[in-house]
């Protein structure tokens, strides 16, 4: 009988083409499905709770994918750990139940994002922050978050393209707290539509730099038209933080 | 008549080896002097404050080289930024006197060297840190460092085939402090000898591991032979903070 196992990745997403499987290209799925393939000598299929864009990073990114093999769950995090490059760890590995789906069972998932706002770039964290010069007004940045709060339709947000059910969506949370020279962000909602997140900072990035007032997000909101809002910000500030089941 | 400018550097040095010119090599000095070259038409000699070692970090490196060209400081600044790669940032760039030399007039040098200390590695820090498996006790560490603090001679914490006038030098302080699974030590001294920082760190992260009592720290001092100490710590974990002069 075949058996669902869970894993739980953290991921520096600098040198991969994002999550998702693409011919020819490097990605966390696909360096998943040749450790895997390795361990068991099966073709997995691995779902991920969320396609993590090129150069954008994981703390806790869950993914699921079944097996005939009979490998002990702690064995098989051991043996990806040995297998898989140093740019992904599997910090956790657990059998669930046949019908878990790492992507349709998440109720929640929450995203961190993290901005350098100072005159100079850092050239440590140029791989994982988004280099904003000119000084940031945070307490602007956080009533524009409050008008994201709650549940609407985010067609605004949305990458032009993406074909989905529903452009609702429910946040739970969204709030910048500065460290230092850092502003980091944290969202938590439902779900989320392609490139939300960063066209959401992308926006209240430009709120913190006093180029849109914070009431200007209600009607960027309302035109669900995704040139309304401002543009989206790079991939590399980005991390999905965790997922709830 | 010449100038003597003076730069203060920050970089990334994981896609480099080390600060010194070699020939074939990508190095700080060597992208410096190609982006001096590129302003001034002239061949540089850059002094740098500390020759940090391939994969190390620098946050406050110093240096400085004559010119004839007459480039304003701040505009000399803003070239160099935009003309070298993102993994160098000139902090700052100002004239000093002719005698300023960034290696010989500096008076006391800070490093710092992060280990994280947590069963699994973190990929988003596998450049940036040294990842130590098993509990450090901190305590144990804190006592060996006292018994570094003051002069000494640090023969037994030098690189093998170094060639200098003398082995003493005067640490003014070293503590570790915890910063959840992270251990950071900060230690300042009037100079230090070739791998000095990370051959201290080996041991006492021996020391913290249990293998190494912390009263031992004074017989390897006083063997003045590098074979007494532990191994020598990875490059990667290291960060040249600060030059007094």
């Amino acid at each position: 009988m075949k058996r669902n196992l869970k894993l739980i990745l953290t991921y520096d997403g600098t040198d991969f083409f994002g999550w998702q499987i693409q011919p020819g290209r490097r990605t966390v799925q696909g360096e998943l499905k040749k450790a895997i393939h390795t361990m068991t000598g099966e073709d997995t299929n691995i779902i991920g709770a969320g396609r993590t864009d090129a150069g954008a990073h994981a703390i806790g990114q869950v993914a699921n994918f079944e097996t005939n093999s009979k490998i002990p769950a702690c064995a098989f995090q051991r043996g990806l750990n040995s297998l898989l490059p140093d740019d992904i760890v599997v910090l956790g590995c657990q059998e669930v139940p046949p019908d878990f789906h790492a992507r349709y069972s998440a109720k929640k998932k929450a995203y961190r994002y993290i901005v350098l706002n100072r005159p100079l770039p850092d050239p440590l964290k140029r791989n994982y922050v988004w280099h904003v010069k000119n000084p940031l007004y945070i307490k602007a940045m956080n009533e524009s978050c409050r008008r994201i709060i709650g549940e609407h339709d985010f067609s605004s947000f949305m990458a032009s393209g993406s074909n989905v059910k529903t452009t609702c969506r429910t946040v739970y949370r969204a709030l910048w707290k500065r460290e230092g020279e850092l502003h980091i962000f944290e969202i938590e909602a439902n779900g989320f539509l392609r490139h939300m997140v960063r066209n959401i900072v992308g926006t209240i990035v430009c709120v913190g730099l006093r180029k849109i007032r914070p009431a200007e997000i209600d009607t960027i909101l309302a035109k669900k038209d995704r040139s309304a809002a401002a543009s989206t910000a790079p991939a590399q500030g980005l991390y999905l933080i965790s997922v709830t089941y």
